[in-house]
């Protein structure tokens, strides 16, 4: 069923003008900045089991899933990149891991401190299986990065443990987490281990969500009343029904994206087409009425959910970052069974935009919330309360590499034209590798050159972004090739020698983008892409505000490099004419169109990512299409 | 501290070539279809206390609140237009609910027959003071219309027996109703009483509204969990902080309007300053940003709410009939104390659009939700599960004739020009007479003759709508006079002859409406209005889907009457060219801009409160104002 493997990011060397610099603030700035934070608000002193009532730091019952992820981040980060005090506090965090299990295998320091009674006794709303689900990830990438079994062992003790406590049988409890991620974890660890019992567990943990009687309603009537000021329908938990009767992606963004990843794990590791029919249904629902153009997903912050068809207001969109990272995560999976472009061109809006607004320039600022339109009071901060967003981005740009490219036994794709040399294996040995090079993301020259031992024939398969929905001139070995895109693929089959090179090139321009007519909040206005990258515009460069300018229907823009901050890599920004309709201090909420003046402004349009890190102001993405001022 | 007081709708008898055919509908259709409704669903029946487990028609909470409000209403249209028949079905309902009080005095019919161990035990969610309160007012506009006191004394031992249960002293329960009605309608069941320890009992309700330990906290806290399957936070019902140290409109949109209503009218009868204040703060909160250009209010599905600042989305909005009716009741109550237009014009807003839509143009289906933007798929129904919304739309207009004049010692002011001939005291015994008529609401001319025995000097106060702004011409007794416009009113004071006569006209011209800045759902798009009257544009009026329309700027409109429906009044219609965009049939979600085929099209517009009369299908307020086709 699962036609494709992608090539995992220790095989892929990203090369990149564009991405190494990423890469270096996430090594450098975000990861340190992450590590602070986790120390200074107590987070790795509560692993050490010693938190007391009236110690400051309470710790919460969220906790261990921030530790891990940053644990994971840093160990992505020194396997691309051997750092050795990252290393050292790699080392540090594992052990204090290994150090906070106790003796039945049980792992997460709230509940062994601040709790112990109500271990297991909430599953709905306290997270301690997306904790343990962390904490699987985080020791299957510190055994690939250490080769030692120390976490790992301390996690298969757990994940051992949660597997005598939790299915059908005689005296277990047969639940599953109210926040998704222990699926698709199980499998991580299962990949890792070979032991069969942890996809068991995940495909037990997927097949009984949303079973009648309700899991979640069985366990409230035995709750204290204290835990409930806010209560959430089953459908928030993706639990309203089983799983392969979703149709609709409903309820907490990120829990409904690491559901779906599980399922799509479960689906190629059991062979089983009901659970990926399932996610294509999904898939199909989220792509056509419920997600944001920069790859944002969940338009309200009541419960950081989906809400109805076509209903993505801009200024209130949720769009958390790690709603995007998850959606990039379930792409990805999605994209390994029928390599079909619409993931990869997903990956992409989400990967330029939406994620990557999630994380400052400096790499040291971080938003949780990710809105299309901003009054000016929407900020990163350094830390948030439930800090979940930052590491999972970090986790995100260490694994990059794994996004690029996807083999079978007779083909090698390449998805995203990031630079980057890669070794293959067509499902055996090492082949070979490639190198792809050229000018993306701000210009659309690519170049994919072959390393060959000897002659090799295969499919290489090279994606036309939707963006660029053609190519203008393909290259073999310098010669002129007619360019057939197959399903969004340029398809080239041959017997490839060392040294071949394909050169291509997308045209990039600027596009204006419009919605369905349905997504009313946007009609009349247009939003502003070239190449992968969503524009956006900002208050620091007009006179006046950004809500009040309008774009001319025809408008020519230019295009010139820039960089936004000092040291700063340069960035390509859009400049032209605008139109500003300039309005009184005490605007009314409803006025005659006649009260408002228009005028003639400079226009400047920047990449959406990288807004917010000049003079804090208004932004929006969707800009009024006028007639000329 | 209130200056004015509205002439009541018994001195006040419409005239009016529009609103005499609203009212002939609401009497001859709208109240039958309610009873009707009201009989086959078992809410009379409910009276008679019968119902047993396993019987159809189970009783629910709410439902004395439906019947009483439908009695409210028939009382109001019976006491403008006698009809036997419809009194004998008031008589009957009358009895039913004397009937149904027990002996010490309580009256629900749920709790007494379906969960009388629940009485007063739920105060948050069982709306039981709340139906007591549509009692007092159904009981006051009986005695009025019948001159009997059956009901009202019914009423009176119901209040007496609440005032004995509720409180701050020893052994009573110190809470408040989580849908606030009781505060308004003990201040109505004083007035028409004389009783001064209802007006007390409305003050407790309100003053101790918010107080810590905050009394929803405390019952919740003996409850059994089986109500809570979605609880609500404190701000939903307005309890969230004592009600003078409220800022802002927050929570379930129809509970907000009626304890404002509650505020203002304590406010009145104690000379309080701070509830006043309050008041005056709230509503400057609502109307600078969380009411829509319809009059309509509560922004969201999610419990009928207000929501952010400038969050008023067009297709989600809630709008609830119930809402802009109670919007009404609450800018009438405050309208009496400043005179000050603002407060008309939102009664004009709402009264014209976002209430008034909320019945067919026949009178026999009604709109629970009014939003600005439908894809084609709301539309009205015989009646609702939770049917507050018809009888409070007929209790409106069948009072409608309260709305248009007040008057101090000196002063007569005119607030709506709707035709009407009135009889007024200036606060003591009956002066003479005022008859207003005119070409309003589709046309700008106003006449205004007075009717005096002997001269009397006062002054004559007419609003000039701020939609019109200025006055084209004024006359008195036929000579033409300088218009003075301050704050809103022509004032002309004088001393006064029988046969006098003001006319006057207003500008009245097709307005092109821009929305706030923040409101950026509504950047680049216009609202046209005409008048009181806010246009949409419906599917039917269109070759091809309205969300695909747009209006280009500059293009003019010209005005038509047109009956909608056959043997329906004829209303004034709004035509031109517009544009229309076409797109595919599997639209995406985004694509360029360049993918969008723009031709002209025939452009049609009604007044909003007409839509849904004709072939089901999209509407929309707001059109995008576009360039040239």
């Amino acid at each position: 069923m699962f036609r494709y493997s992608s090539l995992p990011f220790q095989q892929v060397q990203i090369n990149d003008p564009f991405w190494n610099e990423r890469l270096r603030v996430n090594h450098e700035q975000s990861l340190p900045k992450q590590y602070e934070m986790c120390e200074r608000t107590g987070r790795f002193d509560a692993l050490k089991l010693e938190w007391k009532p009236g110690m400051p730091n309470r710790p919460h019952h969220y906790w261990d899933s921030d530790t891990a992820k940053w644990l994971e981040a840093a160990c992505y980060a020194c396997a691309i990149r051997p750092d050795p005090e990252l290393r050292a506090q790699i080392d540090r965090v594992a052990a204090l891991f290994i150090g906070a299990q106790l003796s039945d295998g049980y792992l997460n320091a709230y509940f062994t401190v601040c709790d112990p009674v109500r271990r297991w006794k909430n599953l709905k709303f306290n997270h301690e299986l997306y904790c343990a689900g962390h904490i699987f990830e985080a020791a299957v990438a510190h055994h690939q990065l250490t080769g030692s079994r120390d976490l790992l062992d301390a996690a298969c003790r757990l994940a051992d443990y949660i597997d005598s406590i939790f299915g059908l049988g005689e005296g277990k409890i047969p639940g599953y987490c109210g926040h998704e991620e222990i699926e698709l974890a199980l499998v991580r660890l299962h990949r890792a281990t070979g032991e069969k019992r942890y996809l068991d567990l995940a495909a037990y943990f997927i097949n009984q969500r949303g079973q009648k009687p309700l899991w979640f309603e069985l366990e409230t009537q035995h709750l204290p009343q204290d835990f409930l000021p806010l209560d959430q329908p089953p459908a928030y938990f993706q639990a309203h029904v089983p799983v392969r009767e979703q149709k609709e992606v409903v309820g907490h963004a990120v829990r409904a994206m690491y559901l779906y990843c599980g399922m799509a794990d479960v689906a190629r590791e059991t062979a089983d087409p009901t659970l990926l029919h399932a996610c294509e249904t999904l898939w199909k629902d989220m792509e056509a009425c419920k997600v944001y153009v920069t790859g944002g997903i969940g338009s309200t912050w009541y419960g950081e959910t989906f809400t109805t068809p076509y209903d993505l207001p801009n200024e209130r969109a949720y769009c958390e970052t790690c709603a995007s990272v998850s959606l990039i995560f379930w792409a990805h999976r999605m994209l390994q069974h029928s390599g079909e472009r619409k993931y990869a061109d997903m990956i992409e809006r989400a990967l330029y935009n939406g994620a990557l607004s999630g994380m400052s320039l400096d790499g040291r600022k971080f938003f949780y919330q990710n809105p299309l339109l901003s009054f000016g009071h929407h900020h990163r901060s350094d830390w948030f309360e439930c800090s979940c967003c930052p590491s999972n981005l970090s986790r995100l740009l260490g694994t990059l590499g794994s996004y690029l490219f996807s083999e079978t036994a007779d083909e090698l794709r390449v998805h995203l034209h990031i630079g980057a040399s890669a070794s293959f294996t067509l499902g055996g040995r090492t082949q070979g590798a490639l190198r792809q090079e050229g000018s993306t993301p701000w210009g659309g020259a690519v170049r994919c050159e072959l390393e060959l031992p000897s002659p090799l024939e295969f499919t290489l398969a090279i994606r036309v972004p939707e963006w660029a929905g053609k190519v203008n001139a393909l290259r073999i070995n310098g010669d002129l090739q007619p360019a057939e895109i197959r399903d969004g693929y340029l398809r080239l089959s041959r017997v490839w020698q060392g040294g071949d090179a394909v050169e291509l090139e997308f045209p990039v321009e600027t596009r204006r983008i419009v919605s369905h007519a349905k997504l009313a909040g946007n009609a009349g206005q247009i939003a502003l892409a070239r190449g992968p990258f969503v524009y956006c515009i900002e208050d620091h460069d007009f006179e006046g505000s950004v809500l009040d300018v309008g774009l001319p229907a025809g408008q020519e823009l230019t295009e010139s490099r820039e960089s936004l901050v000092p040291e700063g890599e340069s960035l390509l920004v859009l400049a032209g004419r605008g139109v500003m309709s300039a309005r009184s201090d005490q605007e009314p909420l409803y006025q005659p169109a006649t009260a408002v003046h228009r005028e003639e402004t400079p226009f400047k349009a920047i990449p959406y990512f990288a807004w917010d890190n000049r003079t804090p102001g208004a932004m929006r993405v969707w800009i009024p299409e006028t007639g000329q001022a």
